[in-house]
């Protein structure tokens, strides 16, 4: 039997990685720059993007954060003040050391006027903005302190794959202070519940919350609770982290307050972030081998009007038709914004346009020609369901009726990404078990009896590539025996080959 | 006679400039980072840049624009293609030259990793998004092309002064490509009007519109387009610039297309870009000696509730009567957004409240105690009035008139910054007269015939440190003889001195 022809080649099923690149190319995502390990966010997959921000910095701001902006470089000298820190980054940052170009003795322009600090440009910023934190914090009654920054940051990645890690991302960066343990962890946990809920909402992605082992900390961190997906090919994906820092940080930067005793203590912070990696982790998640899906609350537009033009007499009807009707459509709403409508009026025939849509992911197509026209029902395809099947709907039905099958398909997509994430999710009880399900190219995740003890860890990292993507924080305990020592264990942790 | 005591020290008429960074400071718009020539940009000062943002950016998206992000990073041997941009900007640019940090002979950590070509922070991205543009052009189906970027840039200046010049800012920055001459014109002026019609419509900061002289232009652009503001010390501020590049960057770029005739052409490109000096242009524009006075459709909130309690046992009742009246207030709108209010709770007389908010510049106060929650008749100070003049206004009217009165306020605002600068426009015939203007400390504009002659624009610029501001696009032509030599000319210029 033949396979069936898709748009995208590699399937996922042949050549997951290369389907992944097929997939951003053929929906005109993104493209790879000139600039080693940087990309380049083309228009529909930066509108990704902006739907994101819009919807965390709401969020953010009814959480009671308030934005700013802190300097793009931070002196050397900073990074070194918290020494596991800068152990973390200091093999990966790009390093500023001068501060204009000159003619060199072959005429050609070389490096000049060097710095007499070297400046990092940010992997972070708890350094640079603890270094304001320490400033604008006297008294209990600055506390606490919710700040959060929309920004650019470079880690010098070798490996780079376009969003999912790359030598420069986008990422917004809260960071908070406070003052007692009790307010700062909880805090950590709110922003943690805030990108859960955001995945599981927006990005009808299901992930799980549960904190890191210390290996997989923070460099700094006393914590680090993480959001964790998985991926088709039943890789865990990192979506999220919210850090609880201790007085870590609060140490080395001095961040101190007088409390309500008038005594100065040290105080409490957090740092939590998410990047331009979860559009990577949507793609991954809803993409099929026709090319990019996307969740209708996220999507770059919601819906295409296609014209279907057989007499070419006809098309200035045909496309001041759909005009009219995209600008009636415009009216209604879906979630947080206006129905936001295209129509492609390119001189193609429908079926090409199809394919166009379909590979980039818009959730509803609706073709009008004149029979449409005439009859007032038109032909709704949706890219959840197979590409030829016609939903008939009547004009005046439209605007009311699109925002409920956006929200179907929404829901859709999160019923299956949910269904193949616990269909892949298995309980492992021998260690037999474990390295037979991790042999395999696609095992998914493993809940284990772990004793805790970081040699294993870190031995099945290195043997298996496989690491333990969080001690889960919403499972009912489970006593049992941990599957490499047969010690008693109090609870399963997820293991999993990750991005 | 003693001078009247003011919230701000030193007046603008003492020391404008230190006025200024007092300003900044009492209003906690921003503060200078320990990197040399960044600033941090702190919440109330930030919230600016995002009401600027979501305006300027649904202007852009109306008038066709997509948002997109490239590389933070250019190669050197990008900037190096087109020879004016690179001179006009290897003199101030962050050099990137390693990618990691090791441990040198004495333990401390020193830059690592040497790049084989150094990468330049960005100071402007047109040869790194020329270089996208050149894979994306194909034919004239692909033209026009109309991306945006909001993104951070650098340039090393030496001399820094908050959002006015600083090494670090943030921006938008335009970049099109078209296929005739004539479109990339028109869309470099459409964007000079949308620059214009903002800083009037949301800054209430009248501007004039021209061309830059070839000597004051955008290294490497055909011409140069600005919006010049007068600020309070009469000096120019250049609030925005868009350029129109020919096909400069096309040919260093190789931003090619088939024409309809099946030939193959150079592109004709624009770029144009605003920036967080909008913000200080703001600033230098409507405040006054007692701080920050804000343009209400910009304003980081309209109206802040200051409760006053005389009795502490009435506190609670006070507050809660405060925190409904905002509810309600929240529900009305004013331009294109929810009446932002605040209340302010704090345990501070509220003379003092008063005054913070004075300087923090918002547009409406509103005293709420026990007499006025009686007799439902509310207390509404404005800070574009004297401080103690009170307009009582019931409960009952606030939420439709409270829009009015912003309203109000804004075209004051716009009224008074217009008279300002029409009271220190002058017109000059004689070379003495102008030596005698511009020795003053604070001239204006001068509005001077000039016969294009760069030699005497040279001359003025470093005898007087005068420059040609623009050559106004929107007066009538009027011939005259040029200030300098005498010889006919076909309009005046403007000459100023300028931030």
């Amino acid at each position: 039997m033949n396979k069936p022809r898709t748009a995208i080649e590699p399937t996922r099923e042949e050549n997951y990685p290369e389907w992944y690149q097929s997939v951003l190319k053929a929906a005109d995502l993104a493209e790879h720059s000139p600039v080693r390990g940087c990309m380049v966010i083309k228009p529909w997959g930066y509108s990704l993007w902006e739907n994101i921000q819009r919807v965390l910095d709401r969020r953010f701001k009814e959480t009671g954060h308030q934005n700013a902006y802190f300097p793009l470089f931070i002196p050397l000298s900073f990074l070194e003040k918290e020494a596991q820190h800068v152990e973390g980054f200091a093999k990966e940052c790009a390093v500023v050391t001068h501060h204009r170009l000159e003619k060199g003795p072959d005429g050609k322009l070389i490096p000049a006027g060097e710095l007499e600090e070297p400046l990092i440009v940010r992997p972070t910023s708890e350094m640079i903005i603890g270094h304001s934190f320490s400033k604008w914090i006297e008294s209990y009654r600055d506390l606490p302190l919710l700040i959060n920054q929309w920004a650019n940051v470079v880690r010098w990645e070798m490996r780079t794959r376009m969003f999912l890690r790359t030598a420069e991302f986008l990422w917004q960066e809260g960071h908070t202070a406070h003052a007692t343990k009790e307010e700062a962890e909880i805090e950590t946990m709110r922003m943690l519940d805030v990108y859960a809920d955001f995945c599981h909402d927006y990005l009808a992605m299901p992930v799980i919350r549960g904190e890191k082992t210390p290996a997989e900390r923070f460099p700094g961190a006393a914590a680090t609770y993480t959001i964790e997906a998985m991926m088709q090919d039943r890789k865990a994906l990192q979506a999220g982290t919210s850090h609880f820092l201790g007085q870590n940080f609060a140490r080395s930067c001095n961040i101190s307050f007088t409390n309500e005793q008038g005594e100065r203590e040290f105080a409490w912070t957090t740092s939590w972030g998410s990047t331009t990696r979860l559009i990577g982790a949507m793609i991954m998640t809803h993409s099929d081998d026709d090319g990019l899906v996307l969740p209708p609350k996220i999507a770059s537009a919601h819906l295409v009007l296609i014209p279907v033009v057989h007499n070419v007499e006809r098309k200035a009807a045909i496309l001041a038709y759909c005009e009219a009707l995209a600008a009636e459509l415009r009216r209604a709403r879906f979630d947080d914004r206006p129905l936001d409508v295209l129509v492609d009026a390119r001189d193609q025939r429908s079926g090409e346009k199809n394919w166009h849509w379909i590979k980039k992911g818009i959730p509803l197509r609706l073709e009008v020609g004149e029979r449409e026209m005439e009859s007032s029902q038109l032909s709704l395809l949706r890219r959840d369901r197979p590409h030829k099947e016609r939903l008939s709907l009547a004009r005046s039905d439209l605007a009311a009726r699109i925002p409920h099958i956006l929200q179907e398909i929404q829901d859709n997509l999160l019923a299956k990404a949910t269904a193949f994430r616990d269909q892949h999710t298995v309980r492992i009880d021998s260690l037999d078990a474990f390295r037979q399900f991790f042999a395999s190219e696609t095992p998914g995740f493993a809940l284990c009896h772990w004793n805790e003890d970081p040699a294993h860890e870190a031995k099945v990292k290195e043997e298996l590539n496989v690491t333990i993507r969080c001690i889960p924080l919403h499972t009912p305990d489970e006593t049992g025996r941990c599957i490499f020592t047969g010690e008693p264990s109090p609870r399963r942790v997820i293991f999993a080959k990750s991005y």
